[in-house]
C-alpha cells in the first residue's frame, strides 16, 4: 500500500510515527509512506536555513526528538546561542539548541553549493533512517517561501514572519490573514504531486490546517492533485471538543473566518476529503455531514494510541476504495 | 606609548596578553596596542568562516581561551561537530567546538550582510573587553586571502590549505613552498599601515616568521611601511636552544631554505629589524650580529613570563629609540 501524507510539525509527525508503527504490522507488505512536507514555516535565522517541520518529522522518524517537548533535539544544549547572545546577535526567542544548529549548518552548506532542499532533505534523511520503511519525506516545493502574518495591534497593519508570530508572541498579536511569501514563484516539488496522483491512500494527519496544511494545499498543483486523484483522501480533525489539542490553530481559524469546529476544518477540504476522523467529543457536531465520520479517542498519548488513530484512518480509508 | 604588534595565533597571543599585563602597571599611561592579526590562516569550513588567529587573541586577551590548549575555547562542547559528523558533513580534522562555531556563526552572518572583516572583528572584539586597555585587533586584510602549501609526498606537486598541512598533516608532508591565494588583490586593511608608520614601538611577537608574521609582510605595503616607520622594530625569536617551543616552525624555515636558527629568523627581518631578543641559550649563535640584541630567558610558562619577555622587548626598544 502506498500511502501520502501532507504534514506539519508536532501533530503531523507524532501521528506519522504512529502510522509507521501500525504499518510495520500490517499484512501485505512492505508498504510505503511519503511525507510532503509543509516549508512554510521555514526561516532564515544567523544566516542559516532552518526547517521547523522538516526537520521535526526526521527527528520524529529517526528517534531524534525531544519527546515531551515535541520539537527540537533530546539531550540538547544552548552553549551556540548563548555564544550569540555574548556576541549581541538576535533574535533570542527562537530556540536553537547545538545538535539542531548542526541540522542547520549542513543544510545551509549543502544549499549554498547549489543542491535543492529536496536533495539536501533527503540527505539529511539518511542519518535519520529514511528510507528505511519505504518512508519518503518531501519538501512542498524547492522554493523558498515563507509565511508571513498581517497582524494588527493598533497601530495598522504590518507583516510579520509566521515564526515571530506563533513563537515570539505565541500566536496572541490579533492575525488578520495569512501570505506566502514567494509562493508566486514555487512550483510543487519532485515527487510531490505524482505521490498524491499514485497513491492507495492519502492522509491529512491532525496538523494545522490553516497555517500548515493549508500552506501546503495553496503550492500550485497540489489542491489539483487531491481532486483528481482516485485515492481515498482521509483527514483527522486536529480538535478535541472544539478545541485544538496543542498549537494555535483557534487562532489561524477565526484569523480566517472559519468556525473552531471538525466541520469548519473539514469545510477547508470540502472539494477533496473523503472521510474525517473526529474525535468522540465531536461526533455530534459532525451530524449530517456529506462525508463519511468516523468517531474515535483523538488524544495522541503515546505511540501506540497514535497507531491506533492511524490504524482507523487506514480502516475508514479503505472502506472508501471504489 | 603606541604599540603595535603582528600577531599570529597562540605564541602572539600569550607574548602580547604578557605585554599588556605588563603595561598595565606601566608610568606615564594609558598605553594603547594595535595588533595586525593574520589571516591567512582563515579557512571557510561547513560554509562558515573560520579566522583562527584573529580568535585565538581575542579569547587570550578576553580570557575565553583554552589555557593549556592555546586555541579554542575553555569548557568546550562539541555537539554541533558531532552531528555534523553524524550526516557525514567533512571534514572532521579540524576541530571546531559549539561556542567557537558560535563565533563563526556570528562572523559568517555578518560578512554575509557586506560588512568587512575589519567591522566584523570590531564587533567580536567588542565582546571580549576590547577596546578596553586601548587594544585593537585589526585583520591584516579585509581581503579573504587563504595561505596555501606545495607539497609534494611523490606525486608531484599539489596545493593544500595552510590548515590541512597544518593540523590534519600536523606539517609532515614535505612543504615546497607557501602561496597566499588572492593576495594579489589584497590591500592593507584600514588603520594597518598608519598604525605602523605612527608607533612609538613595533614588536614582532614570537609568532611562526614564516606562515605568521611572514604572511603579514608579504600583504603589500606592511613591509614598506617598516621599513619607514621611525618606530623601533623589536623582534622576539621564536626558537629556544635552535627549535620552534611549539608548532613547526622548523619545517616552515626549512621548507623556504632558512636555518632553523636564531639568525636565519632575524636574516627574514633584515630590512627592517632593529632589535632581536633572543633565548639564552642562543646567545652564541647571535655573535656578530649587527643588529642591538638581548638574551633572556623565553618560554612563556605563565602571564608573569611573558609580561617579563615583554618588558624585555619594550626596553630594549625604547633604548634603540633615535
Amino acid at each position: 500500500m502506498r500511502i501520502t501524507a501532507l504534514a506539519g510539525g508536532v501533530g503531523g509527525a507524532r501521528f506519522l510515527r504512529g502510522l509507521l508503527h501500525h504499518l510495520a504490522g500490517w499484512p501485505d507488505g512492505p508498504h510505503s509512506l511519503t511525507v510532503i512536507g509543509n516549508t512554510g514555516d521555514d526561516i532564515t535565522l544567523f544566516g542559516l536555513r532552518v526547517c521547523p517541520d522538516l526537520d521535526t518529522l526526521l527527528y520524529t522518524f529517526g528517534g531524534g526528538i525531544h519527546e515531551s517537548q515535541g520539537w527540537g533535539r533530546a539531550d540538547e544544549t544552548f552553549a551556540v546561542q548563548g555564544e550569540l547572545a555574548a556576541y549581541g546577535v538576535g533574535p533570542q526567542w527562537f530556540g536553537l539548541g547545538d545538535r539542531d544548529f548542526g541540522t542547520h549548518i549542513a543544510r545551509s552548506q549543502w544549499l549554498g553549493q547549489g543542491m535543492t532542499l529536496s536533495e539536501v532533505t533527503r540527505r539529511l534523511a539518511g542519518r535519520w533512517g529514511l528510507p528505511a520503511g519505504g518512508v519518503t519525506l518531501l519538501p512542498m516545493t524547492d522554493t523558498p517561501v515563507e509565511t508571513h502574518v498581517v497582524v494588527d495591534d493598533g497601530d495598522g497593519e504590518r507583516a510579520i514572519h509566521f515564526q515571530q508570530w506563533w513563537v515570539q508572541h505565541q500566536a496572541a498579536l490579533p492575525a488578520k490573514r495569512f501570505v506566502v511569501a514567494g509562493l508566486n514563484k514555487a512550483v510543487a516539488a519532485p515527487g510531490v504531486l505524482d505521490a498524491i496522483r499514485t497513491a492507495d491512500l492519502v492522509v491529512l494527519p491532525p496538523s494545522n490546517p490553516v497555517v500548515s496544511i493549508g500552506i501546503i494545499l495553496s503550492v500550485p498543483g497540489v489542491r489539483d492533485a487531491l481532486r483528481g486523484t482516485q485515492a481515498p483522501v482521509v483527514g483527522v480533525s486536529p480538535l478535541v471538543g472544539g478545541a485544538p489539542v496543542r498549537g494555535h490553530a483557534d487562532a489561524c481559524l477565526s484569523a480566517i473566518g472559519v468556525p473552531v469546529t471538525p466541520d469548519g476544518v473539514a469545510g477547508l477540504y470540502a472539494d477533496f476529503l473523503d472521510g474525517w476522523l473526529v474525535d468522540k467529543a465531536d461526533e455530534a457536531a459532525m451530524a449530517g455531514a456529506q462525508i463519511a465520520v468516523r468517531a474515535i479517542p483523538l488524544l495522541m498519548t503515546d505511540v501506540n494510541a497514535a497507531a491506533e488513530m492511524a490504524s482507523e484512518a487506514i480502516e475508514l480509508g479503505l472502506s472508501l476504495r471504489a
